[in-house]
């Protein structure tokens, strides 16, 4: 892999990760670009103690272009992109419109009340285009692509990791419109968190206590092991990863992805694994899309160690799940989940693994 | 008011709150309706440490019927409907389709993997219509009418809360196929919760914080005063009532509507504060709709004390809020949110009072 970093017209990162040298990679961009936003604004809320970012700029994001202006396609003679080069493999950018920088306003509003701390939400969001091709998707890439996209994410991981300030890295994809994709693009994103999520500060506080009344094993591990013991919600494997619906699954389809070598981020997996990723994960995805003919919208979500305190208790896996509860209808996050927290799935997680097994 | 309760002809209970004496209720329900589903599942999520309800039996449910055929208008000549009067006030009953219900399955699965404890979600699933006219919405209620209601959850909250089990009594609204209502009739839901949901647990932990901390102050009635006091995120109030759009919000739209005096449920409210409810409430929901000149998709949550431990940290407020972020676009849980906790919200929560203010 061959890798290139350059600037935007506004100062912003760009990475080219190509999958052979000698790629054309000198395309300056000459686009009159306003300076990046200042970064958003995280404030704690102080009924659940956590924090929100208050992100306004984001309101004027580009909201589904049309092909021709697709800012994730390489640049043409026509019109300038978010990409200068006339093409790609795999490429890593700033956000233009980010849930998290590290640009602070000077202005920044430092109180809001005594019991709302608020403070910049310093931070990274990247952009990450898996293709050049607008009209692909993730389950049509070869694997030899898809392992260039691990490959770029082990060095976003390593690189955003190392910066300031920075909690966990949560690289993950949007795919489709049902569940708010506003570019069509193939593209995934990758947050720089600045504090422990709610999610994962729950995985640490059950993983912390698991280890307590186990002398020490380790909280997913152990759900892998059972699920491996289990069989009857595994959907597919190969020697390094295992996919399975998770027992207590909150969406109506959900496939936990995990490597059997206990590994805390993208960086720490071997080439075998990586290589061993590609394949079964393409496979997944193309049941997806099988289980109801048509593409499913999906959030894949890479759950990483944090970057601090709780460290040693992470073990890498992708959650992968979608919103989609049958051909024509969609899960909805309502009164029980959205305002309790409180998740209903009307799919049984053993009847879903059967569905995604037989959607082969 | 006058309050009759019947059963349909499966044994679910329905409960008439009329505003007058003297309706006839003693049409009876003479469909052949099958036996009420078994309660669902309840699936500990051990990464999470949470309570997940399994509840096949709702995949089958009533989706968007005709209006001819909606189940929640009162019963004509042609269609038998789940009332079976001809008109009625406000009406409770047991869901036909219900997350919780008291009727435990015989072959009920007890165990999925040692790791994954496994018990029936036994609890209680009531709908609430708010008026038989189809083509109403909440907003369109004259305040009276929203005084039975709110009398008829307190009648329904006092009643599910001496229920062997429960843990906490939730009444709400979804409105808007946007949020995914399956019924357009106006109205809402009752869920009483065999365990204490993720977010009032949120709660109880930061409300027992603050406590400590403070010597025994109450964390909400704190933000109320903090919010009395910073003026610019009210949106409203009267004698009784403050409605304020939270600090950190997390919705592009929110509203919390809490009253003066600390009071654990809506049981607990008395004659003065239950009518000054209604007016503040219309005013609020009339200035949701016309925000963008179109009726708002909204959840409306009412937060009260838990049944057991904790409760006398409890403070009803009812949590009213939005995914329309703009006219012709909404906020959808993706990756961030979804499979992090972490939520972004594109508007600035002083901007959304000013908004709901000049929206009058």
């Amino acid at each position: 892999m061959t890798r290139t970093a350059i600037r935007l017209a506004d100062g912003r990162e760009l990475i080219y990760f190509d999958e052979r040298p000698g790629a054309a990679r000198d395309a300056v961009d000459r686009r009159p670009l306003p300076a990046p936003p200042p970064a958003a604004q995280l404030r704690l809320d102080p009924l659940v103690d956590e924090w929100v970012a208050i992100a306004a700029h984001r309101q004027t994001r580009t909201f589904l272009p049309p092909t021709e202006t697709c800012p994730l396609c390489p640049s043409t003679a026509e019109f300038a992109s978010e990409i200068p080069a006339r093409d790609y493999d795999v490429v890593v950018f700033e956000n233009q419109f980010p849930s998290f920088s590290d640009r602070v306003a000077p202005d920044e509003v430092t109180s809001i009340t005594e019991l709302t701390p608020v403070r910049p939400a310093i931070g990274h969001a990247e952009v990450v285009c898996f293709t050049s091709d607008h009209n692909a998707s993730f389950a049509s890439l070869p694997p030899t692509r898809v392992r260039t996209v691990v490959d770029a994410l082990a060095d976003r991981t390593e690189d955003l990791s190392a910066r300031p300030g920075v909690a966990q890295v949560f690289p993950f994809e949007n795919r489709g419109v049902e569940i708010g994709v506003t570019l069509h693009h193939p593209h995934g994103q990758i947050y720089a968190f600045p504090v422990v999520p709610p999610r994962t500060r729950l995985m640490l506080r059950a993983a912390t206590r698991h280890a307590e009344r186990t002398n020490g094993r380790n909280l997913f591990a152990d759900v892998l092991a059972a699920e491996h013991s289990a069989k009857v919600r595994v959907v597919g494997g190969n020697e390094h990863w295992t996919a399975y619906v998770p027992a207590a699954a909150r969406w109506p389809f959900e496939v936990h992805l995990a490597p059997h070598r206990r590994v805390p981020d993208i960086p720490a997996l071997r080439p075998d694994e990586r290589a061993a990723f590609g394949p079964l994960y393409l496979d997944l995805l193309r049941r997806f899309d099988a289980l109801f003919g048509r593409p499913m919208p999906y959030i894949a979500a890479w759950h990483q160690a944090v970057v601090g305190a709780g460290r040693d208790l992470g073990y890498l896996h992708l959650q992968l799940f979608s919103i989609r509860r049958a051909a024509d209808k969609l899960k909805f996050l309502a009164g029980s989940e959205s305002a309790m927290g409180f998740f209903i799935n009307d799919v049984v997680p053993e009847q879903a693994a059967q569905a995604l097994r037989d959607a082969g």
